[in-house]
């Protein structure tokens, strides 16, 4: 099902491993201490999109990490392998390709990095289409505290996502699909797995706001990209402190990321806000014209 | 060098594997987010310590996970065949034992579970000896929010460890051994890898104090087994609230955990504080009798 391509020196466009069979040391540290950096992006008919954003990205968050970033020259080709291998074996045309670079085994200062690509999981179509019941929920953060705790790895997006997944699961169980994380002090944040942008149209003047980066959050490479097409298309452009009463006086809310795009949020912790499909038309529109 | 046996139904005493090469897939959850719980425990001439608090604190951790949690009568025959591996392959007294559950490969709903045997590292004892310099690290939450965000993981000891590996490496680079992690509200919380415990002695009184539970620590074994002992000798306990002034007026301060035990700090940010070397050793007696 998944194609898994490794980093390996001894094969300059990758080496391919089969990924029912273990290709992990179980002492890795990535395996054992989520001590690792990963992007996710969308590849459409056997073409990586974003894939400099990606790891520029992905390179700023080794860097935080202190690990060892491989070339994007080491990086591009086995994606390559890996879609072509990907197209053979699916004869789909779109695929999730995830980059994964951990610590790699205890003790061996030798950092382990594969490529893994993936059919598009049904759930992202069907979220982006059906749209998203959303709970605001405590990241536990204040919001200035990344400036001064680099430790925290704030804005990095490292291995350890067992909080994301936890927050996901927890609203699940509680009759919501998805996450907004908020500081402690009140502003929004961003989803466990997505970027928050909302939308206000004012006297025919189009904005779109996402939360400000010094917030300790990951930037968000499809709301970057969505971004910049928006200013090309004559929106205003902001970014916040935002907090939950903008959410529920936007004209529109959704959460942005490179599998799912583009997903309106419908409620908020069970109350309806705005949604416009006419919008929401226009920035998938606009993601699809950058991508 | 280090022993690795799986959890198998089809192995009632554990299946030893070949650490040296791969035996985890890379889909697997653990890797790929963190997405998994463990412990470290110290074992002695073949027996693991404290085993039962190990266990009962990773059942409490696979809970908040919602992971299903292998039986105890699973972990221990795959604990006794590392340890009977280990000592046949090192002859070393000593061993760190591992046990690691995760979520498993991606889809497959199948939790992996594996103990891993491993000689315990140089550090232990020299730090312990030597004891540590400390700096203070924020970690971001307010003490209060563990009781109303379960989602949030605290007190919890999941692989999602890259900022507990991140503050330890940030230490290292500042001239210091370790860390102890306060709260944004400024309370003393906990260290990366190990429990906080101070001791006060006054007209003849002698005093054990470590941070209340409620401010979204691990609730450290090494440090439930030592008051245990230390009130039986007749010793008085206390749980925080703490601050570092607290830190700084204590006759001895010490970082608790299974593999390095008690280990004293002798500076916080670069300020030296007491050091008892009797009151190390009498707590490191107690620490024997219990274990």
């Amino acid at each position: 099902m998944t194609v898994l391509v490794f980093l390996d020196p001894a094969f300059p466009s990758g080496r391919v491993a089969d990924a029912s069979v273990p290709q992990l040391l179980a002492t890795d540290l990535g395996a054992t201490r989520g001590d690792g950096v990963f992007e996710s992006m969308l590849a459409v008919d056997g073409k990586p999109r974003k894939v400099s954003m990606h790891l520029d990205r992905m390179a700023a968050s080794a860097a935080a990490l202190e690990l060892a970033f491989p070339a994007p020259g080491q990086w591009e080709p086995a994606i390559s392998t890996a879609l072509a291998e990907f197209g053979r074996v699916h004869g789909e045309p779109q695929a999730v390709v995830k980059l994964i670079l951990t610590r790699g085994p205890e003790g061996a200062d030798q950092p382990t990095a594969w490529v893994q690509a993936s059919p598009v999981p049904a759930s992202a179509a069907r979220q982006r289409e059906a749209g998203l019941d959303v709970l605001l929920l405590d990241r536990g953060y204040d919001s200035t505290v990344a400036e001064h705790a680099p430790w925290l790895l704030l804005g990095s997006k490292t291995l350890s996502y067992a909080v994301n997944m936890a927050a996901i699961r927890y609203a699940r169980e509680h009759g919501a699909d998805d996450v907004i994380f908020t500081s402690s002090d009140g502003k929004v944040l961003e989803g466990p797995t997505s970027t928050v942008v909302l939308a206000t149209v004012q006297n025919g003047t189009k904005t779109l706001l996402t939360p400000e980066l010094e917030s300790g959050i990951l930037p968000g490479t499809t709301q970057g990209a969505l971004f910049q097409a928006a200013e090309n298309a004559g929106w205003q452009l902001g970014y916040g402190p935002l907090e939950p009463t903008h959410l529920h006086q936007a004209d529109g809310v959704w959460l942005v990321s490179s599998i799912r795009l583009l997903a309106p949020v419908k409620s908020i912790n069970a109350e309806p806000i705005a949604v416009s499909p006419a919008l929401t038309a226009e920035l998938a529109a606009l993601v699809e014209t950058v991508l």
